[in-house]
C-alpha cells in the first residue's frame, strides 16, 4: 500500500465517519474511534465522553470561549496547562503512537494536521451541500429543539474554532487536504473507492 | 460517461491546464482554452491577450481594483457597464454556449461557478504545495525580477479576487468543487486519471 496512514475530516453530516470506517473495512487495516478515545481516557483520567466531546469541538465558537473552560472543568488547571490544553497533548501523543504502530484510518481530532509530516498518510476531506447533511442527520439521530441547518452550523463552527485554536490553520481549506470529496455530489460508495485505490497506490 | 461537462479550477503553477488537456485527450472530448477566448474575442471585439488576462484576474489584489478599472480601458464603459463586467458578461455566455455543445473540459473563468446549476458537471479544484508550484513556474515560465513565492502570491491573488467579485465565493473553497486534489502529492498522472475515472462514471 502507498499510503499507509488515512486521516478523514469532516463536515458535520457528510458521512465522512461512515467512509472512514468503510475504507479501513476496504483495506482490512484498523479503524481508530472509540479505541482512540479509550487511549486518551487511560492517559488523562478523564470521561469517554468528555473527550469524544471536548477532543475535538470548541466549547463556543469563538477563541474567548476556550479562556472561559480553563477552569470548572474536569482537571481544572493542569501543570500550569488548562484541561483542554492537556486534552490535546494527550490526545496528539496518542494519534502520534497509533500511527506508528501501522496502516490505519483515523477520523478527525486534527489528525491530519498532527500527522503533517510524515509522507506516508493520506489526508483527505469530505464535505457535501448543506442539504444533503441536514436530511442525513435528522434521518440519523433524530430531530431536536434546533434546526437542522442551525445544527450543521453549531457543529462545524465549534469543530473549526478547534482546529484553528490547535493548529493556526482554516479548517476544510483544501491546502490541507491531498484529496476533498463531495459525498453528496459523488456518493458515499464512490468516496470510498476512490480513497481506498488512491491509499493502495493503484494507478487510474 | 456521468459527467459530461469538466470544469477545472486550479491554483497558478500546479499543472491544472495540463492535467485539463490531458483529461480531455484521455475522454476525446474538447478542451476549451484558445478557443474559448478566440469566441469572447469575436463577441467583444477586444484582443486576445487581454481577455486571456483581464477574463480571469483581478487589476489588482483588492475590490476596489475594479473601480479605477472601469475607465482608460479598452471599450471604456459600455451601455453602462465597466468593460470588466461587459467582459464578464460575454465570457459567462460562451461558457453556457459551448457546454449546451456537448461534453468538453473547461479550464478557470470561474466555470464551476458559470455552470453551477447544470447536473451533469463535475468541479475539481488543484492545488499543490508552494514549493512544487515555485519550481514548476521557474522551470516553464523562467525567472523575473519576482521572488517565485511572490508571483504566486500575486496571481492567485488577482484570481481570487476576480472570482470573488463575480460569483461572491471563496475561490478554492473546497466546498465550491466536486473533487480538490494535491497535485504535488499525487502526482499529475494520477489526478489525470482520477479525473478521467470519476468523469467516466466508473465504480471503484
Amino acid at each position: 500500500m502507498e499510503k499507509k496512514i488515512i486521516t478523514i475530516s469532516r463536515q458535520f453530516g457528510s458521512g465522512g465517519r461512515s467512509i472512514g470506517k468503510a475504507v479501513a473495512e476496504r483495506l482490512s487495516i484498523p479503524y481508530y474511534d472509540k479505541e482512540l478515545i479509550k487511549q486518551v481516557a487511560e492517559k488523562t483520567g478523564f470521561d469517554p465522553e468528555f473527550i469524544e466531546e471536548k477532543g475535538e469541538y470548541a466549547p463556543g465558537k469563538t477563541f474567548l470561549s476556550y479562556l472561559s473552560t480553563s477552569f470548572g472543568m474536569p482537571g481544572g488547571m493542569m501543570g500550569g496547562m488548562s484541561a483542554m490544553d492537556f486534552l490535546w497533548v494527550m490526545q496528539r501523543q496518542v494519534i502520534l503512537d497509533l500511527a506508528e504502530k501501522g496502516p490505519c484510518v483515523i477520523v478527525g481530532r486534527c489528525s491530519d494536521y498532527i500527522l503533517k509530516d510524515r509522507t506516508d498518510c493520506l489526508h483527505v476531506f469530505i464535505h457535501a451541500s448543506d442539504e444533503y447533511r441536514a436530511e442525513r442527520i435528522v434521518r440519523l439521530y433524530g430531530k431536536t429543539e434546533k434546526t437542522p441547518e442551525a445544527r450543521l452550523a453549531d457543529k462545524d463552527g465549534r469543530r473549526s474554532v478547534n482546529y484553528k485554536h490547535f493548529t493556526g490553520r482554516d479548517w476544510g481549506a483544501c491546502q490541507n487536504y491531498h484529496l476533498c470529496l463531495d459525498s453528496s455530489a459523488l456518493g458515499s460508495e464512490q468516496c470510498v473507492g476512490i480513497i481506498a485505490a488512491i491509499a493502495e497506490g493503484k494507478q487510474f
